[in-house]
């Protein structure tokens, strides 16, 4: 179960996914957005309740809720056994690889960039990424529920089974060679982002085609994470749309 | 005063700017990380005290410091008056203008885009802006220390002096006309971004000569707006490499 609050989140939720939700508490009815939202759930058939403002604080641990709280059911991902039957008759298809991803808030910026940047899919594993909590939710901005996210137990495995339905598997790191500038990103492109601390494991990282860096100054040791994955996705999206 | 902890922050303000120290508290001293920031305390004939990591908890606030806090003096910013000096015989030049960024993350982010990619300058409203703080530092990895940065209480007669003196203003707009695939930045480029909720506000808006949008699917209102600014920093500094 994940809890979901703030107006945005919420009207997200219902709107996409009214299905998931199990509890819907509202602390405000009066005015615009109390209103939005109470009417929506009217619409989608959605039981909610009217609590204090202070219980939500309670309930959700925090008191940034703006009055409304949804408590939902984890939506389902995919898991690797999807890959080939999802992921193998596409011609043009752009697939984001996060390898260990830790901060929630990264995570969820991460998960925003790849629905703007039309990604079919993103890959994650399941042990060792941060767990899909509220954070991720909130940062992604509901991008989690119209994202198809595979959870694997084996990222370097989900590699192999792209390269084998014709995925070219390029890696952002650091120290490579290869630079971004110069890339010609191939029809079918899975790329492979690392850990904040870290950057991609070495073994995954043995299993990519080809790895690339994005130039920058030497008095900065690495961009923030959710940044770099930014600039790779929107430069392989102006490739694929161009 | 910044109150900065954390073993990578306390160890950038020791190489950057000791000068700025006013206290440094270490609760660990005998492994690598500890016995590193010591040494290079003696080096730069930085007083230290040894304190209990308990004694960093109540001092910080939290207890992520990792047994490392610092207390040091607000770096000195550049104002509107240091703009034309600073900027006017540069040839080939970036600056970044950031309006009202509230969240320190993210202006934290921004930062450390800005000294990654090269960038000459960044001009930051002083009143609708988050303050420089802890967070902004930690995010930042140090950069504001790098920077320089140009404190303004007025954007628009910022952007006014940067177009006296041969600047071209390009504002990002999710509604803009203009894309960032097709544009051409000039030798002499500012660019505006404005605040995470309501972009960039009317006024400044209005002085900019050009303003562009970066294509993302209709699925998504936005790109978190440190994710915006790297690609917007990135995309000038290759065109400006190149």
């Amino acid at each position: 179960m994940i809890r979901i609050s703030g107006f945005h989140a919420v009207e997200s939720i219902l709107i996409n996914r009214p299905d998931l939700i199990i509890k819907l508490f509202i602390s405000r009815s009066e005015d615009k957005r109390g209103i939005k939202i109470k009417t929506l759930a009217i619409n989608k058939e959605i039981n909610f309740e009217f609590i204090d403002s202070k219980k939500i604080d309670q309930v959700s641990g925090h008191s940034k809720h703006q009055g409304f709280l949804a408590e939902i059911n984890n939506p389902s991902f995919l898991s690797e056994k999807d890959i080939n039957p999802r992921l193998k008759d596409l011609s043009l298809s752009k697939v984001l690889i996060l390898d260990s991803v830790q901060d929630p808030r990264n995570l969820g910026a991460c998960l925003r960039s790849a629905l703007a940047f039309e990604f079919d899919a993103v890959i994650i594993n399941k042990d060792g990424s941060s767990p899909i909590n509220e954070y991720v939710f909130k940062t992604s901005v509901g991008a989690i529920l119209n994202l198809s996210i595979f959870y694997v137990t084996n990222l370097s495995r989900s590699i192999i089974m792209l390269k084998e339905i014709g995925y070219w598997v390029i890696g952002l790191d650091g120290n490579a060679d290869g630079s971004i500038f110069s890339e010609k990103f191939s029809a079918k492109t899975a790329v492979v982002l690392g850990s904040e601390g870290s950057g991609i494991r070495k073994l995954v990282k043995e299993n990519c085609d080809h790895l690339i860096k994005i130039p920058i100054s030497n008095k900065v040791e690495s961009l923030n994470i959710s940044v770099a994955a930014g600039i790779m996705l929107y430069e392989l999206n102006k490739q694929h749309i161009a």
